[in-house]
C-alpha cells in the first residue's frame, strides 16, 4: 500500500519535472524563431508566463478547475485559494494513512496534484505567446497571460477534467489535445487577428514575405525539449505509475512524434522542393499534439498513423493560415496546437479502443466547444486590452525590436577581438 | 520493505541526475552573463569543476563530511577514500538484506548516499567561478576549486548535516541555503575582493560600466536548468521519496520560484524603469536559494512570501555591491547565492513550522558562523595563490580575451557565407 | 509484487527519457562542433535519425534484436512488427497478472522493454552523422542510416544481448561499449574513408589544417546532456530499480567521465600546451563510453582508472586518426566511440569482478567481431550508395555550406539593428 502510493506519487513529481522543462523547450522554440532583435522579450515573456502561472494556479486555477463532486456535470468550478490542508495524505500518530487515502481513491497526493496541474496551466498561455511575437507590447500581454490562465483554461479545463458537462457527455480527452493544445491554440488565432501581422510581413502587391527565425539551433533544442517533456504530459496523465498504462502512453507518444517527422519530412518536399527543418520541427510537435487526446488507447499502428497525418497536416496548416488566410503567426501555434488539437481530438473517435461514430460527434463537440470558448475569450480580453492600453508596439519600436523597445537590451552582444574586427551593438558599451 | 527501499533510493538516483543538470545550468547561465570573448574559459571551468569535485568527493570529502556518529557535535570529520565496502546493501546468500538496512536507518544505499552528495559538493565551487569571471587565471582557480571542494566544503557541511556542533545546536537547513548557497557565495566574495574589478568597469571619474553578458537565450536557459535542477536539490533532500514530503517541497520550491521571479520584475521596473530579463532570471534564483533551508516546513503562502522577499532583495543587492561597494560580480552570485542563502536561512526562524526567535538567533548563528569560515579559507586560499602563482591574468590577456590567452581558442566562429560578408576571428582557419 | 513491479518498470520508463535526450546532446554536440554553414544539415539529419530510429525498430528491429528463446546462440534474429500483444502484461478480469510476470522473469512491461531499446537504437546511427558531417549528402545518409538501424545494429545486438552466440561464448557488454558504441563508431569509419576529407582539410604540402567548431557553447550543452543522459544508457541497463545495482552504475558512471575529463586535460596539455576544451569534452565522453561495459562490475578506483585510460586514449587517438592516417572525422566519433568502445570492452577483462585473461580473450573477440560487422555492413551499404546516388555533395556547395545547398536557410541570421550594423545573410529576407 505504502510502496505503490510512493511510487505512484514519485512518478506524478518526476512527470511536473518533465512538464515543467517543456517551459524551456517553448521558450528555446519560439526564441529560435523569431529574429534576433526580438529575443530578449521572448525569454522575458515566457519566464514571466511559467512564474505567473504557478501563482494564479495556486490562488484561483486550481479550485476553478478541479471544484470537486459538487460540481459535476457542470460549467464553472469553485473560486478560492488552493486548499492547503487538503494537499497531504493525513497522518494519525505519526502514521500516514495510506490505506485511507487509497480508499478515498487517490493515488498520489493532493499536494502532487497541484503542482503537476499547475505546471499544464502555464502551458497554455505560453502558446499564445509564440503566435503574437514580435509585435505585441509586453504589459498588456502578461494581463492577458494572466486573466487567460486564472480564468479562461480553468473554466474548460473543468468542463472536462473537472467533472464539468463535457465529461458527462462522455467526451474523451487523454491529456489535453484540445483541453490544452486546442485551447491555446484557439487563444492564439484570436489575438493574431487583432494584433495583426507584422510590418512588412503582407505586402501591398500581394506577396508573402518569410521572416525567417534567428537560430535554428536554439528552435531544435526546444522542440527536443518538448519531446522529452511530453513523457511527462501524456505519461503523467495517466495519474499513476500503473506499468501497463504509462508503458503503453510512451510508446504511442513516441512512435507518433517520429512519425510526424517522417510525415512533414516528406510533405515539406513534396510542397517545397527542400529539406526544410522547420517543417520537421513542426510535424514533429504535430504528432505530439496530435496523439495526446488518445496515447493511451492507440495501438502502435494506429498512434504512427494519427502522428503521420499530423505530419501530413502541418505544412498545409501553415500554409493555408500564412499565405491563404494571411494571418501571420511566427511560430506556427495556430497550426501546431490548434489544428492538431483538434485532428487529435477527432482521432480518439476514428483509432482506438474507443472509436465509433457517437464517440466522434461526442470529441467534435468537445473540441469545438473549448475552441470556440478560448477564442471568444482570448478575443474579448484582447478587445479590451486593445482599446484601452493598446496592444501593439509602434512602428519604430517594431523596427528597432522589442529587446530595446521593451528591455532597452540585446540578446547577443558581439565584441571586437583582438583587433580583427568590431560589430557592437548600440547602447552595450564594450570594454576594451 | 523491498519495494519502498527500492523506490526511496531510486528517487535520490533520479534527484542525483536533476543535481547534475544544474551544472549545465551554471555553466549556461554563466557563459551567457560573461563576454564573447571569455565563453570558453568559462565553459572549460565548469567542465573541469564537476570532474574535480567528484573525484575529491571520493578521495576526501565524503568521510570529511559525513563522518559517522562518532563524531557528532564536532568540527571536523574523518579523513579517507570513500569506504566503497560500506556502499551497498550487504547480501546474505544472495538475497539483499533490506530489512536490515531500514533497521539500521538507512532508506537507501551508501552509493546512492554519495554520488546525491558529491553532485551537491561541486555546486559550490562553480557559485564562485561565476563571480570571477573574465579576469582569473585557469590553474590558480583550478587548485583553489580542488582545495575548496575537498576541504572547505565538507567541513562546513559536517557541521550540520555531518552531525556537527551546528546540528546539535538546532541549527536548520534543509537542503543548503546556508551549507551550499551561502558557502559559495561568501566564497565568491573573497575571491572577488582579492581579484579586483574587471578592467574598465569602474572608471577614474567614478562612473561605472555596465559589462553586458554575450547571450541572454544561454542565460535563460541556464535558469530554466537550474530550476530543473533544483527539484532534485530540494526533493532529494527529503532523502527518501515520502510522498507528503517530496511532494510539499515540489510546491514550496515552485511558488518560491515564481514569487521570486514576479517581485523582481516588478522591483526591477521600480528601480530601473525598463523589463530587465536579468533581474528576472536572478529574481528566479534567489528565490530557489531563499527557500531550500526550509523548504519542507512553509506553507504555500510562506513560500510566495519567502521567494517575494528573495526577489525584492535581488536587485537592491545587485545595485549595493556592484555601485556602492563596488565590487564586480558578473554573474550576481554574491547577491543571489550568499545574500539570499542567509535570507533563506534566517527566513525558517520567521516563517513555518519552526519558527520562533530562539530558532532565529540559532539560525543567524549558523548562517554567519559557515560564511565566515568559507570567506575566510576562501581568501586565505585566494591569497596564497595571489602571492604564488598569481591569480589576475595580465592586461593584454584580459583586453584580448580569455579564451584565446589561455585556450588559444574561440568560442564562436562565424565565417564568410556566399560571399555576403565575412567575419573572421583571427585564429580560426576558414576553409573556403 | 505490484509495487516492485511498478517501480522497475518505472526506472525503466525514466531512462528512457534520459536516452532519448541523448539524441538532443548529439544533436547539439555535432552542431558546434562543425561550421556554421553546416549547422541546419547536423541538426536536419539528427531529427530524422531518431524518427527513423523509432518506428524502424517498431518495424523491424526490435524482433530482429530479441528474437527470443528460440535463437539462442544464433547469429540472426527473427523478422516481423513488434508483437503489440506482448507488450503490456495480462489482465484476468481486471487485475494485472503481475506475479505471472515475475514468474516468467520480466520486471517491466514489454512496451517499456520496446521503447528503451528503440531509443538505443537510433543513438547507433547518430554517432555516423557526426563522423561524416560537412560533406555527406543528406538522401543516401539517410538511407544508409535507415538501413544501419534496422538491420545491422540488431543483428549484431543480438548476438549478445538477444541470446546470440557472443552471449553464449560469455561476452560481456553491460550497456553497449561494443554493440552501441564501437558499432557506430566502426559504421562511422568505414563512412570517413568512403567519403574523403572536407575540401581543404589536408594540403597538397602535407599540412593539416584545423576547421574549427562554431560553437563551443553548443558542443559542451551536447556533452552535458549526453553525460545526463547516460545516466539512462547505463543506469536502465540493470534492467531493474535494483538499488545496489543501479546506485552502483550511477557511482561508477560519474567517475569515469569525471576522470576522463581530467586526464584529458592533462593529456591535452602536455601535447598540445594549451588548455584544450574540445579535449576535455571528448576526455568526458570517452570516459563514458570506456565504463559502459562493466559500469555494474567496478569498484570506484577502477572506473577512475577506466576512465583515465580513456581520458588518455583520446587525444591520442584523435590525432593518430587525424595527422596520421589523414582520416578526417569533424567530431572524433570514431576515437570516442569506436577506439574508447574497445578500450571499455577489454576493461571488463582487465579490471572488476570478471578480470582473467579467458575473459578477455572473448572480449577481444566479441568487440572485433562487432566492430567488423559494423564496419563491413557500413563500407558494403556507402559503397553501394556511393556507386548508384553519389554520397558526397559537390564542390560548390561544400563551399558554400550544405544549409543553403541541402535546406535552403541559414541557420543564423543576423540581422540589423538599430542602424548601427548589418550582416545579412543571403536568401534570408530582412524586414525593416
Amino acid at each position: 500500500m505504502e510502496a505503490m502510493f510512493t511510487v505512484n506519487n514519485l512518478w506524478i513529481l518526476v512527470a511536473t519535472c518533465l512538464v515543467f522543462i517543456m517551459h524551456l523547450g517553448f521558450a528555446s522554440l519560439e526564441a529560435g524563431f523569431v529574429q534576433r532583435k526580438n529575443v530578449v522579450n521572448i525569454l522575458f515573456k515566457n519566464s514571466m508566463i511559467i512564474s505567473i502561472g504557478l501563482l494564479t494556479y495556486f490562488f484561483i486555477g486550481y479550485n476553478l478547475m478541479y471544484p470537486g463532486d459538487d460540481y459535476a456535470g457542470g460549467f464553472i468550478g469553485a473560486f478560492g485559494v488552493m486548499d492547503w490542508a487538503a494537499g497531504a495524505i493525513p497522518e494519525v500518530d505519526g502514521v500516514v494513512q495510506y490505506a485511507a487515502a487509497a480508499e478515498g481513491g487517490a493515488t498520489y497526493t493532493g499536494y502532487a496534484d497541484f503542482i503537476f496541474q499547475a505546471m499544464f496551466a502555464a502551458t497554455c498561455a505560453t502558446i499564445v505567446s509564440g503566435a503574437v511575437a514580435e509585435r505585441v507590447k509586453l504589459v498588456p500581454f502578461l494581463i492577458f497571460a494572466t486573466l487567460f490562465v486564472a480564468i479562461s483554461y480553468p473554466i474548460t479545463g473543468m468542463w472536462h477534467w473537472g467533472g464539468g458537462w463535457l465529461s458527462e457527455m462522455g467526451f474523451y480527452d487523454f491529456a489535453g489535445s484540445t483541453l490544452v493544445h486546442a485551447a491555446g491554440g484557439f487563444a492564439a488565432l484570436a489575438a493574431v487577428i487583432l494584433l495583426g501581422a507584422r510590418r512588412g510581413k503582407y505586402r501591398a502587391d500581394g506577396t508573402v514575405t518569410a521572416i525567417p527565425g534567428h537560430s535554428m539551433p536554439l528552435a531544435a533544442i526546444g522542440v527536443f525539449l518538448l519531446w522529452f517533456g511530453w513523457y511527462g504530459f501524456n505519461g503523467g496523465s495517466v495519474l499513476s505509475a500503473d506499468a501497463n498504462g504509462v508503458s503503453l502512453v510512451f510508446v504511442t507518444t513516441s512512435l507518433a512524434a517520429a512519425a510526424g517527422g517522417v510525415a512533414a519530412f516528406f510533405m515539406g518536399y513534396i510542397l517545397f522542393k527542400s529539406y526544410d527543418l522547420s517543417m520537421v520541427l513542426n510535424g514533429i510537435l504535430g504528432g505530439l499534439v496530435g496523439i495526446t487526446a488518445g496515447a493511451d488507447l492507440m495501438s502502435g499502428g494506429e498512434a504512427i498513423l494519427i502522428g503521420m497525418i499530423a505530419g501530413i497536416i502541418i505544412p498545409l496548416s501553415i500554409v493555408f493560415f500564412d499565405k491563404t488566410l494571411r494571418l501571420d503567426d511566427p511560430v506556427g501555434a495556430t497550426s501546431v496546437h490548434g489544428v492538431c488539437g483538434i485532428w487529435g481530438t477527432l482521432a480518439v473517435g476514428i483509432f482506438g479502443a474507443s472509436a465509433g461514430m457517437g464517440q466522434l460527434v461526442t470529441q467534435l463537440i468537445g473540441t469545438l466547444s473549448v475552441g470556440l470558448f478560448s477564442f471568444a475569450t482570448s478575443f474579448a480580453l484582447f478587445s479590451i486590452l486593445k482599446a484601452t492600453m493598446g496592444i501593439r508596439v509602434d512602428e519604430e519600436e517594431e523596427i528597432r525590436g522589442l529587446d530595446l523597445g521593451e528591455h532597452d537590451m540585446h540578446a547577443y552582444s558581439l565584441t571586437k577581438e583582438d583587433g580583427v574586427f568590431q560589430l557592437t551593438d548600440s547602447g552595450s558599451t564594450v570594454v576594451r
